[in-house]
């Protein structure tokens, strides 16, 4: 390919919408353009490099037994309306009316149809187990699709499917394509982790996401050094043990002026209530906060969250738990129409949903019976300290929605925890039997009776990994390709304009090419080498070579992308020394 | 591949919705499956079968400087409203509003987008000329999918357009296209022609359509002896010299009671009103044909048409004509709101934008000035004689609606045309400088002015192919795939249950895989030979070895799908003998 041909421009500039590097060398060197928010077009080298990915995917999924089909992304609503999905995914489905006015849907994932494939052609125990899988474009109507193609609308994906007669199998095929996700993923060139996940809206039971550890990646993990990880959604809060209270204070309400904040609560505590012991502290407080919970079918749900003062909630953590609701933030608008609750001084009396605001009340794991708190008293500028848990109040349940912090303990006792930023690039699912029990899956068993299907749910991120190998692989001169995903094997540089550069340049390409090697050629006539230079350095093949004036003494350079690493080059040798080079 | 793991069930009946044999032998060997009307899943062996029909594409598109991108399937509105295509596409367009209630469709065909993203990347004539193309998803709201795959809402598309700064090279891209198709056609193997088309709604000028010959096509063709072909809503009527009619007979109004039709007519004619020279002909009345046109807003229009009585409207070529309006019946109601026109009596005295109906009136080319007619008299039961073009009625333009028959003269005088029908398979158009124009594709030329660019638009039907190659090569007993795009090389059947039956198999499996073929191997134990012999015959691979009684003897049979030959062949040559056989 040369580059007075190929369909191509580079910028010198960053787009003005794209914060991430990996969004804004890939536009900048000529692999994605924008077409409407999180929408995305494949230029000749994307393609390349989506090619190059989709084939290793591919080759080991083929390898654990995979058969590759494809469905389509225009479905009928009937399959996803009979698993409730059709309402659980909300604004987050794209929905299309057909011209006879039959609803329709862009596929966001395909449980249901391929287990109506499996349902339609299948019918024994015999025929099992099956792994079937598609590299299929899907669509999300992302609330905030950002960083270019990492969080698109418009998105290809890996999704696969196991189907098996028994536990055992499922456990089988669950753990051949986590051994596949590692190959894929270890050919794909980037640094990842698996953590244990927390199986959502998926409905299934055992499930650990590989994440591309990014600092720019929207998915908090921990980690401890005795080997527990997770993604911070699924992380468990090890359940302090109850306190007998027996002996305790009653409470006591107490006048704490302009405290609206857990800062200046306690600042007023320590001043005005001073604690024999210590200083007051923002753990000794409880925090409550309202949000509004949004239900897929629209309905609107208060909800009020206790949590230790010195905590937040964390956003993605209550997601998860709420799923498949959304969560909206409590307006002014709502404080208007609960007078019960007084903002900045909310306490648990009022809470839950036998008490005065009849609002929904879930606590923190931590405030077990029998700990103490200091938290308002439902009156403006009062609160009520020695609240003690079990006693004075109690909630209508639990949720793990608390921030988790660094130094927090394992829940497997396993150390404390250190937290770190991921790209979600691939999630394994033990789904069990739930499609196939809401779409009827049933095959005759070893003793003819109807068994229901046990089903796997496998993704990988197919376009998005473009994405993620770059946040991974970039200097600040540019993207640097992995080997194995590189849309050419070798960027040739001519430096100058002397007929006797393009003729050794020409027969340079022909040898690479004959030998079987992908040459991208910059025989651009009229620019100028440091042009070329920074182009090949922004475009990020791994392996560079430049023929220039050295050509008259038959010596060529060779350059690694990586490293910068340049050497001289015998001409006789070059294609021997490059060969060697690309196939390591 | 092993028909026990293959995700495959052949079904001995046809499906209740299929009538054309492609459609029936697809669903029953396993190739694909309905998800809703015109929405197909690609099964395994489908997928294979789609994938080697890309392959051949993209070859050919590389080879003539193709340049392979992709865009989104989902696309924002504005480029479409900016070529009025948003509007003209009406009920055909999938149209998708998202979640902030942007309006977005579901692209099909992507001219728009092409040419903006060369206007984005590209700015000189040096730049020029580019080709670029992509094999990709497209959505279409047909009114009647149909036929399986061969006309499905969602379907996979080759497209290609050129970019060129002057007409010659337009032409050089016009013709490469045109070479590469036949070479891509002539690899797929099926029977093709290629006809003059009308470029209807895409609004270019040259423009030729490359179709399947096939009985089951929706599309009819003419060719003549002397070498013409074109669509028939192509074809264009040779318009006959006009006739002196200065001593011509006055038109006379006669009784023609319970006269409706053209038939009734003729015989009442040659009861009353008998001619001298010869009996009334269907030919020598003109019937006024009655529709209604529904413009892409929604506005109805009726219009009348003027035909030789001896032949009907043909509803494509009308439709061809009055793009991107459609058609719609003239009716009972339509009848009512418009007095003027007493149904079976109509005549061109109350037709036309300035006489008593307002309705405008367009004639068939046929009825040249001094052409005469016997038609309706816009009384019950009277028609008028003697009514002579020219001289008592004039219309408000002409049209090429009236349907062409076997015998006609061509109009490039090449002779009589014969006609028959195709299925679109490629469209080759000249689009010219509309898309540009309207989008603002501008490029600087040589004397470092502005010139508008000029385009082609190219388009294969990728899975429309696998359904017309099952169209044109099949028999009785299934699907009967050419080499290029059979899902397996070699389909070897094991007929019997004696092991040595299955080590001979397993051995000739490896000794194909490892020269490089691939093997759809029936290995199931416990099916008759009976049943995979007919299920070999439906998947329909091009070379069936068969390893049977006779392996006893060292002695295998191979079978040609396609004449029936069989032959036995010695278990030390069969490798060698099957290679050759599928290399040729």
């Amino acid at each position: 390919m040369r580059m007075t041909q190929l369909f191509v421009q580079t910028l010198r500039d960053d787009p003005a919408d794209a914060e991430v590097p990996s969004h804004k060398l890939l536009v900048r060197a000529g692999y994605v353009r924008r077409v409407a928010p999180g929408i995305y077009t494949w230029l000749p080298l994307g393609l390349r490099v989506l090619n190059k990915i989709e084939t290793i995917v591919r080759e080991e999924m083929d390898a654990i037994g995979g058969q590759e089909m494809r469905f389509p992304a225009l479905l009928p609503k009937e399959p996803y309306e009979a698993t409730d999905r059709w309402e659980e995914y909300g604004p987050n489905l794209f929905r299309v009316k057909d011209r006879r006015g039959a609803d329709m849907l862009l596929g966001p994932t395909h449980e249901e149809m391929f287990t109506l494939a499996v349902k339609d052609l299948y019918s024994s125990y015999k025929d099992l187990p099956a792994r079937l899988y598609q590299i299929q474009t899907k669509y999300r109507d992302e609330a905030r699709p950002r960083a270019g193609i990492l969080r698109g609308r418009e998105f290809i994906m890996k999704d696969s499917y196991s189907f098996d007669i028994d536990d055992a199998g499922l456990d089988a095929a669950y753990q051949a394509h986590r051994e596949a996700y590692v190959r894929i993923f270890d050919r794909l060139g980037f640094e990842y982790v698996i953590v244990k996940a927390d199986s959502g809206a998926m409905g299934g039971s055992a499930s650990e996401e590989f994440l591309a550890v990014s600092p720019t990646g929207e998915d908090t993990f921990v980690r401890s050094a005795g080997g527990y990880a997770a993604n911070v959604e699924a992380v468990t809060t090890p359940v302090p043990e109850a306190i007998n209270f027996a002996t305790f204070d009653a409470a006591v309400v107490v006048d704490t002026p302009g405290t609206p904040t857990i800062e200046s609560l306690v600042e007023v505590l320590n001043a005005s209530h001073a604690r024999d012991d210590r200083p007051w502290e923002a753990k000794d407080t409880l925090k409550n906060v309202l949000v509004m919970l949004v239900h897929p079918d629209g309905r609107r749900e208060p909800l009020a969250i206790g949590v230790p003062g010195d905590r937040e909630v964390d956003e993605k953590r209550l997601e998860t738990q709420v799923a498949p609701a959304e969560v909206d933030a409590f307006t002014e608008a709502d404080f208007a129409a609960n007078p019960v609750l007084v903002k900045g001084y909310i306490g648990p009396e009022v809470l839950g949903e036998s008490r005065a605001s009849g609002i929904r009340y879930l606590l923190d794991p931590r405030v077990v019976s029998g700990t103490v708190w200091a938290t308002g008293a439902n009156v403006q500028g009062k609160h009520v300290l020695n609240l003690t848990a079990g006693r004075d109040f109690e909630a209508d349940g639990l949720i793990e929605a608390a921030e988790v912090r660094a130094g927090d303990p394992a829940p497997d006792g396993s150390g404390p925890l250190e937290l770190a930023r991921g790209i979600e690039m691939g999630h394994i699912f033990q789904l069990g039997r739930k499609y196939a029990d809401r779409l009827g899956l049933q095959v005759l068993n070893e003793n003819g009776s109807l068994t229901t299907v046990t089903m796997g749910s496998y993704g990988v991120g197919v376009s998005r990994a473009v994405g993620v190998i770059v946040e991974s692989s970039h200097d600040d001169a540019g993207i640097v390709w992995p080997r194995s995903v590189s849309p050419f094997d070798v960027h040739l540089v001519v430096a100058g304009k002397a007929p006797e550069m393009f003729e050794a340049a020409e027969r340079i390409v022909a040898d690479l090419e004959s030998a079987g090697l992908s040459v991208l050629f910059d025989d651009r006539p009229k620019v100028s080498p440091g042009v070329k230079f920074k182009d090949a350095e922004l475009i990020g093949v791994p392996t560079i070579v430049v023929v220039g004036k050295n050509i008259s003494d038959g010596i060529v350079e060779v350059k690694d992308r990586k490293s910068g690493d340049r050497r001289d080059v015998a001409l006789s040798d070059a294609t021997a020394e490059i060969l060697g080079e690309v196939r390591g």
